[in-house]
């Protein structure tokens, strides 16, 4: 048994509430029920990754992360060295599913290699980079009041790049929106749209046309792709990159949506991919030749660290701005030192491994499994 | 509040061992840990239907089957008419995934719906046919072996159709089985294969090239859908209908996999689809011009009786033999009246509902959660 055997794999569900309800077309979410995952290796190191549970995006419950951890997962990855990632990687994927569960564990194995090497994960994965611009995301508000947070995070953080959240009815709703976020942040700000699967594809042709005039950078999931003929003869009109995101959370679903014509463009999230096939989906994108956003599973504050490390450690990730602000939305978090944006910026953590560390004090406090 | 309004949702774990560990490709199973699921209305019916938990085909396990039951579709299920099933549908489908449990929850509100109104759930889904011809599955094991089982088989229950488990390396070992059972059983009976994923599209290629002379009408699965491309090439030389099982669960899986090419028949499962998501991918491979197949998810009696009686109830479902035979594996089982193979069919049950009942000293005797 070397110092780097893995010996332990903890799945601890814990709650923190958020300031305020955070709305989108496919469901509201008032507390971050997550579950911490840790890893053990038998020279004393402890790797932290975030699983946070998205039932209506990816079939999990915290209970079931909970589960197919401490049921499947753990005793897959007990008694491997934390450098054998592939067959690791091999293990976790006999099971179906389960993304965010298997990405915690993948990354907080990560965790550990870069602490052993002494060396930030972000240099490990890749290194191009030590910070990504900042995406806001504005949630289903009046143009008014998402306007005025628009001008509150930009005057705030520096962020000029914002993903409005769209996929209301009728879609004028949403079409007055995006007028109104342009015309009073002006044409320097970056602006795109994601439907989060909530209109049909004629209504998302509607919007579209009524948005040609406005500039936006992207469209993202605005109709269900398991609308699967509705979905293509709306990519096929798009004049901007259409962003599979939940539609694309392997690299054989990627494939199929980009080789079918349902999207022209990928999000990579690290919470539902971990380190090791985000970095596959990656090298997917930039082979087949699509851009990629890096995006946010509502992540706090040790899944945000994930995201810039890995979205900083190479060019076509770091090329756009990431979504990294939703963490701003959680009244507490687990971390020991806060993460900042500040210009409009995230730099990506600078200590060996993921690069932060969890207050055990907070996980006591927000933990419900004891 | 009507009679039929449902009240409660109830998840229950148990576990029945098997009489001898099934093995095939994607992992082997040594106790039926499933979950039933009984749905109480206010008139005091009750129906039932059962969880198979597969992680390595779907990423279900006992314990999420139940997490997600009681803490999601619960909440969504009591408070409706059972005769809103379009209702419920599309409030289960709004959580992603989790087949086995959605198809528990939607089989046994149908089961209190045939009650309701007195018939058999056979007669309301369709009612084309009473009966299935049955297909028997043959696990991994030696040429000889193999033989002797379906021989066995054929003799004690009138089979004559037997799907063979492929997908071991060298193809060489599985080639050869086919070809012992092709020449112990004759001309005569049914044989096609399933490789759960295990060989690679080259493999399969190779086998498909070594059994063309046997005379086999399916083949299943072969190799990863996830290898898409592979996938596509392999499918593009098969010379039989190539069966899409665990790659198409869902109509927009069906679609994407038939029209890009991935496959050219579909494998239905009940306890995967329930009934009614079954029925709309039925619909729609008669729609597209697709054979079906009734599948298996390791079911035990509940499990079977809701196959053949969904089989039953179309020309189409009903036309081949459906994989009816693995409760025969099962030492125990939960219903106080057994299922009977005889003359190689299996008569759909005719009782009001899914038309059997649950043995409750069984389940008391088998369930794990008290």
């Amino acid at each position: 048994m070397s110092d780097l055997t893995i010996t332990r794999v903890e799945a601890i569900p814990y709650r923190i509430p958020y300031r305020k309800p955070l709305k989108f077309a496919s469901g509201e979410v008032v507390h971050a029920d997550h579950v911490l995952v840790r890893v053990r290796t038998a020279g004393g190191l402890t790797g932290c990754a975030d699983a946070p549970p998205r039932p209506f995006t990816y079939g999990e419950t915290q209970r079931g992360i909970v589960a197919v951890i401490e049921d499947v997962f753990a005793e897959q990855t007990i008694g491997l060295d934390a450098t054998e990632r592939s067959r690791l990687h091999a293990r976790l994927h006999r099971t179906v599913g389960n993304p965010a569960a298997k990405s915690a564990v993948d990354m907080a194995v990560w965790d550990v290699l870069g602490q052993a090497f002494g060396q930030p994960v972000t240099r490990l994965l890749g290194g191009y980079t030590d910070r990504m611009r900042v995406s806001h995301m504005l949630g289903f508000d009046t143009p008014t009041a998402m306007a005025h947070e628009a001008c509150a995070m930009r005057d705030r953080y520096g962020i000029t790049t914002f993903k409005i959240k769209v996929g209301r009815r009728p879609v004028e709703l949403d079409v007055e929106v995006v007028r109104a976020l342009r015309n009073t942040l002006g044409d320097k700000v970056e602006l795109y749209i994601d439907g989060n699967r909530g209109w049909t594809a004629s209504e998302s042709a509607r919007a579209l046309r009524q948005l040609a005039d406005v500039g936006l950078t992207l469209a993202e999931e605005l109709n269900p792709a398991d609308d699967v003929l509705g979905r293509r003869w709306l990519v096929e009109q798009c004049g901007v990159p259409f962003v599979a995101d939940e539609s694309a959370t392997t690299p054989a679903e990627a494939t199929r949506e980009l080789l079918g014509g349902s999207a022209t463009a990928l999000s990579i999230k690290t919470a539902r991919t971990g380190f090791t096939v985000s970095d596959e989906i990656r090298s997917l994108a930039e082979g087949l030749g699509v851009e990629v956003v890096m995006g946010n599973q509502i992540d706090g504050q040790l899944g945000t660290a994930c995201t810039v490390a890995f979205g900083a450690a190479h060019r076509s990730t770091s090329a756009r701005a990431g979504e990294l602000s939703n963490f701003l939305d959680m009244s507490d978090d687990l971390l020991t030192e806060p993460l900042r944006i500040v210009g409009g910026e995230l730099i990506a953590p600078t200590s060996p491994g993921i690069g932060v560390t969890v207050d055990m004090d907070k996980l006591a406090h927000y933990r419900i499994d004891s």
